[in-house]
């Protein structure tokens, strides 16, 4: 099989790090372009890049010349780790030149006409791209609390229907990219404020949840109230989250449906999606970030200490990757979902 | 002014060294006795104890000569700062040999006739003393982070009422004594577990708020659910809490009941006691443990972030120095109380 | 006595804030004007800068206006926290327009005209600004690293000679300044490199320990080593250090030499000055940055662990606070020396 | 091939669970006994063993019933990882009895008939043995920061000889064992002492590097000074050194001999060797814990900011991962080494 030729918007962040890493040996896709800010274009992405991550730069894309963000590209499929300071007209403009645009951006998330896709648990939504006035497409994924309380959710939603969702995340500083957070302001410490991300988490899980009627996403009728705050852990996003349901539920059955969740993709052989979606752990301390983070290569939702909550019905603790199936993964699960559907033959530049 | 003599249980843990750093130039206590396991006692402190407390250890108290707990002391006033696997039973035997022990310790806290105290909220809970078995009495404060919780309530419960509180702590390591927490299992992680912790915060704060009816203590009837993780930080417990009340309340009414909260020492002059028991802070991303942990000597309780909740009713972020205000300081202030109020003056040996 | 007017140059930054804090309740200095880059200027102080320091700002100076670099100042003190990469041009000016710049910036520190001077060790340097081209004077003191080094050396150079001195530091984020070191650098990690530091440290003591001779320093003429580490330390610079002296001494020597150091300054009676430039601790495990940082309120050297060296003579762990004795404090006292010794009366606008 | 069947003593220890981390899926070795303390001893290991390897423990080694440490053998090949409070004793037993005791407890390292291995540099005196007053063996491998810096000597000792070494360690706390140290004394803190280490790292290179007769081994005769802290990092020991040669020696040749450096153990495909000995990098501010300390399965010894030291002749900063090359890694890397020489042949119970 030939590979598909794809693109990387953002290629020197930390999110256009992680794809790049992560599509190094990928069957399906290949990168043959790399685009960054005008800044770095021009030059080799070896010379200019500070890679972060653990696995070795290989020496064809360190050679590779980066392109600009006004370049036009070869490549269909773009994924998009571009700052969402720049990311929604950029997007949007290889998405109107025929471009399939896989953004892990929060600029797009919420347009009426734009999939906020978790393959488990939305596939059917990316067929809302034929409503998009583009020639091309943006399909995007949540943000990476988002991504682990979706997930979570999901099954327990379709099983027992929620009322209410109450959610205090402790957030690693891989979240917030390179350079981030300033370790005089984390180390040691705890920040009880991350700008925006209080109302991604309080909005997104709703329209991935939400359902498509083929003219838009009702959205699901919950509430969600969101703390969220900044912790020292350089990967893994923890979640204290507590749950009233539609109906009486027990501990058991919380477990049994996260446990035995397999979500829409189970047999589409997608090479990047995790064997279980929801991993639940029976000791008493965990999840755990530092131990726990890497499970499943980074693609599972690790979920423990399900018990009864004495306000709400039910509470727990969530972990995931953050900046894995928080982010370059989750991107890249729905790219690979887009070429299972064969969506992505539907578009030539 | 003559001071009292007091005796330090427990002098060579965490706690009991920040009672005798407390008490270095108290104006009205005198530290004449320290306490600690056979294995220490006939030793000099300064010989036996790891001092880890930042003030300097004086040569008087260094040069201590340790007593068991099994001795006969001479001090009335007894602060106990002892593990809970030995406090039930040697606080309860100095009780009933006539002393009156503050006790930091959970052990006795739920009791039917020990007042479990916060001078601010329900000083005169103090007077359940006099329905005691012993010959002498023992009185409480709460658990560190019930403490914090129990204060930011305390007005709010008073003004407005309360139906629920959702609570996720982020506990410093500190709360943990000493060796405590193991560096491998915290260094860049979360643990979301503290053994006992949750049940403690779901249930003190019930008795503090209630009402003493010259028999009993009727609960506040409101319900508590939390959730305890341990954070990599030295000192300061930081609480995400919302709450449900039990009228409509908006944001500004919070935050001025929380700023005008005087409580019902404030005319006592106690020396331990904060000039404001509640601290409101402004900025977006404060209260945060390594700034703001100090403020007031780590005696009053900081609040920030006050906003509307979309589940409940309105949600913030607390704070407190849990090794202060959160137990030996907390201690102390309970102490400075019963002598103000002349209830040491009725005990002898 | 009315106080002496000061302004601070980059009133904003890290050495800025700790020069306010300092001076705060300084006997014979009061801040009548802040300075800071022309993006602040014109803003009042309290707006533009995001205060760190534990010490609350005082709302008269958050009230100031903050005046540019180019502004003509009354004040003829003036200290410097200057970044380096515009230190050089602007301190120069205010010295050539008549000010007394006391700088902690490295831009002029080796200048054979300016005195970089440690009080207790060549105060007699300060004539150096008889020779200076400026109306004014600068004034310098050593990198952060080389405070407490040259401290160290200065008895011991004084007492048996020095041959070699091999040193790897284990500096503090603080040093970096803020948002300074990436908390995804440091977190858990540590930095085996800090840009220009070890040539600062092979350089300054030298010209420290040197010998004015009317025209000009003739430097120390022993050589020195570093390896500079940046630690997830908030506050503390530690330094491993080893000896070669010119003649045999013993570890008692050393300590005696250490202990009974006074300095040059010790009959001034400077506000700022510490009780003892050098605190020998006999703990096996001491000094420790967390726990023996803010000893004399950061201005002593703090020493300890001396022992044998089985390759050069003696070595030793020795620690000081970065920003106070390290910075900010180490001007402070410079300015007082020059107040003491009536410098400042030589100068008028 | 019919794997070997081996022993874990010290099972349940950190040391312990990376030897079995390593071997589980080793082609030559399969472990079938583990030995851990009499209060272990009887159950699985499952339920007894506080397993905190990244890599999940299988259930066949799960459900193993763990030994007493006075317990018959059936493996001849034992690796110990046991503390060094009991290692004496138990591992000479068992050699006494016929079996090869691969250590890496520090108490036989020093014993004259024991070799101190590290196959790369003195494959030769696993000789030795043949002197040794046991019916079985004892071979043992260094202590952890002994390894990265006898690793880094060793070509530079053949080469151009060596005079002196200077050294600062900063070792990561899992080399101190779980619990080990406790959080309040290294968080955002370093400890300058680690008991004992200093006198290890001072010595046991020069048997290393030393020279077997056929009846001793005449130590290489340079000497070494040591000064060791531990720092926040959770797995890697960096350490700051300075060589002074017998010749004259420049970077480019330091860097060539050690990049070049093969070992005695090139040929020999021994599957735990790491395919460069020594990795250098050209990175001004590389090796870092975090980032490197993964490399080559943590069995390299990373080196870089190879330059001139002004007192010495050269200085280098080095990493090496504590648990694996510095622990279990070494002596499972001896233990094919005897495999690989037959050694093992020449034992039988």
């Amino acid at each position: 099989m030939k590979k598909i030729s794809v693109a990387i918007l953002g290629a020197t962040g930390t999110v256009g790090q992680k794809f790049i890493s992560l599509l190094e040996h990928h069957p399906w896709f290949e990168i043959r372009e790399l685009v960054a800010s005008e800044r770095s274009a021009g030059q080799k992405y070896g010379e200019v890049c500070h890679w972060r991550e653990p696995r070795a730069l290989s020496s064809a894309l360190a050679s590779l010349v980066i392109k600009p963000p006004t370049a036009s590209l070869e490549s269909v499929l773009l994924f998009s780790g571009l700052d969402s300071s720049v990311a929604g007209e950029i997007e949007a403009r290889y998405a109107h030149d025929g471009h399939v645009v896989i953004s892990n951006s929060s600029n797009h998330r919420l347009d009426t006409q734009v999939p906020l896709v978790i393959p488990e648990i939305n596939a059917n939504h990316l067929r809302m791209v034929q409503t998009q006035p583009y020639r091309g497409a943006i399909i995007t994924n949540p943000n990476c609390s988002t991504m682990f309380l979706s997930m979570t959710l999901a099954p327990l939603y379709k099983n027992f229907g929620i009322k209410h969702v109450i959610v205090t995340t402790m957030q690693a500083i891989s979240g917030a990219g390179y350079p981030g957070v300033a370790s005089l302001d984390i180390l040691g410490n705890i920040i009880p404020y991350i700008a925006g991300e209080e109302q991604k988490i309080e909005t997104e899980p709703l329209k991935i949840l939400g359902t498509w009627d083929g003219a838009q996403v009702i959205p699901a009728s919950f509430s969600i109230s969101a703390q969220c705050n900044r912790v020292p852990v350089v990967d893994g996003h923890c979640e204290s989250i507590s749950i009233a349901f539609d109906q009486q539920v027990s501990v058991s059955q919380v477990k049994n449906a996260l446990r035995s969740y397999q979500g829409e993709i189970a047999d589409m052989a997608l090479p990047s999606a995790p064997s279980a979606p929801i991993i639940v752990l029976d000791q008493v301390d965990r999840p755990q970030a530092r131990l726990d983070v890497n499970r499943a290569e980074g693609m599972s939702t690790i979920v423990g200490r399900i018990r009864s909550c004495p306000v709400l019905d039910i509470k727990m603790v969530i972990l995931g990757h953050n900046t894995i199936r928080g982010a370059a993964g989750a991107a890249l699960l729905n790219a690979e979902l887009c070429y299972s559907q064969g969506i992505l033959d539907e578009y030539r530049l």
